[in-house]
């Protein structure tokens, strides 16, 4: 979400403030007001207005010696979204039982653009090496998740997500166009997702997808485990847990 | 966070588009163009240009018929959040087996001023009628999980929390303050708190603190029982998992 240093800051005020947001990510959760300004590119006494007034109302909290995280009122207005308020509502208690059945790291992803976002992820029995989090993202072609919702989206996605390029970032990744075309039509046909050492080394997934009321793949439950085991057992187990998440869904309320 | 139609709007412009982000709640989630001009105050043209700019962040999206909602890009900042990022990662492991083996709702709870928040709620065995949700809030005398953090909170808080009133919000609600001090003590001196039908009737909680590194306590665990239950055989179960956390808290990276 960086814009860098060199990039022309927003005009608007909303818009700076907005950029201000947009400076905290995964990568760095918590900002000196040098860094704002770095990032943002703003005028150090513009970014020293806005991070006192983010700061007044709870958008951002301060964490001594001039450092800033973001804060618990932002935190609440999130957690008002469709994704987390319908979507992971519908789909947790599955992903507990998934989680409890398997003893293993349970997923739940969305496409947010042309990658994959985490909205949710339950520990399996053992602290687990996977880097996922919640609110992180990964490639869509390089995961077994990813590579569902790639097979549920429009054509047109996954030509330009060929065109940017397929980066390995494990032994198992797809890098071809045509190898990729071939797993997403798998998945199409079959209904879930077989995806060996494609992000991390070791670890492999069986992911299946989320519907909603319409029908619509809206989401895609995953669980993740040692690359060393067979990934043919666990398909019933996720797709009936995804299955489940999706029964639920459709129940939601339109609100 | 609705000021009313009354209230005078803010003057800034990062003011008033805070205040079309506090327009959404948990009781309106989702909102028209026409409310957000009734919670704020705003004149309609000045609402239509920040909830368009939200919208084009990805703060807001619009959910057809000109209605909007809080979008993920939103979300995914408010996940950065230390409570999410640090408390609940911590937490969540022993909460998931916490559930597992009462096979109970489970709730993870911090302050926020004079009311206790929601951080999560894991799912029990049993469709719960227990009205948690995640972002949701509660007062602190009513509640186990309010009582734990009530009891480790300066003393002034609870002198203001009393002089506030006390309503009663279910048949075992404590609505007299000699009756609460003496319920903080005896939670300061056992551990853990036994909360009967204090919310909600029907419905018991027994809950305990987790720690952060420091020894400062951060938030409460709990879970939430039928009323016809017997509490006590829960306590080591809840402190358990309230160390497990604890201990996973301390050992969180400062970052």
């Amino acid at each position: 979400m960086a814009t860098g240093a060199d990039a022309q800051p927003p005009k608007s005020v909303l818009g700076r403030a907005l950029g201000v947001l947009g400076a905290f990510s995964d990568s760095s959760p918590e900002l000196a007001l040098a860094d704002i300004v770095a990032v943002t590119g703003l005028p150090p006494a513009t970014a020293h207005r806005i991070v006192a007034e983010l700061v007044a109302w709870g958008a951002l909290e301060r964490v001594g010696r001039g450092r800033y995280r973001v804060g618990m009122r932002l935190w609440r207005v999130g957690a008002l979204a469709p994704i987390a308020r319908t979507l992971r509502e519908a789909a947790l208690p599955p992903m507990q039982d998934l989680a409890a059945v398997t003893g293993h790291v349970v997923h739940l992803v969305v496409r947010d653009g042309f990658r994959a976002l985490f909205v949710e992820r339950l520990a399996g029995q053992e602290d687990s090496t996977v880097r996922s989090r919640v609110g992180r993202d990964m490639p869509m072609h390089a995961s077994g998740p990813g590579k569902v919702l790639l097979a549920h989206s429009p054509p047109q996605l996954v030509e330009d997500i060929v065109a940017r390029g397929l980066p390995r970032l494990a032994p198992g990744t797809i890098t071809d166009a045509a190898t990729l075309r071939s797993a997403l039509d798998d998945i199409r046909r079959t209904g879930y997702c077989l995806s060996y050492q494609e992000m991390t080394e070791g670890v492999s997934t069986v992911a299946a997808p989320i519907t909603d009321g319409e029908g619509r793949v809206v989401a895609a439950l995953a669980v993740v485990v040692p690359a060393s085991l067979s990934l043919q057992p666990f398909v019933p187990a996720v797709q009936l847990a995804a299955a489940a998440a999706s029964r639920r869904l459709g129940r939601q309320p339109a609100e």
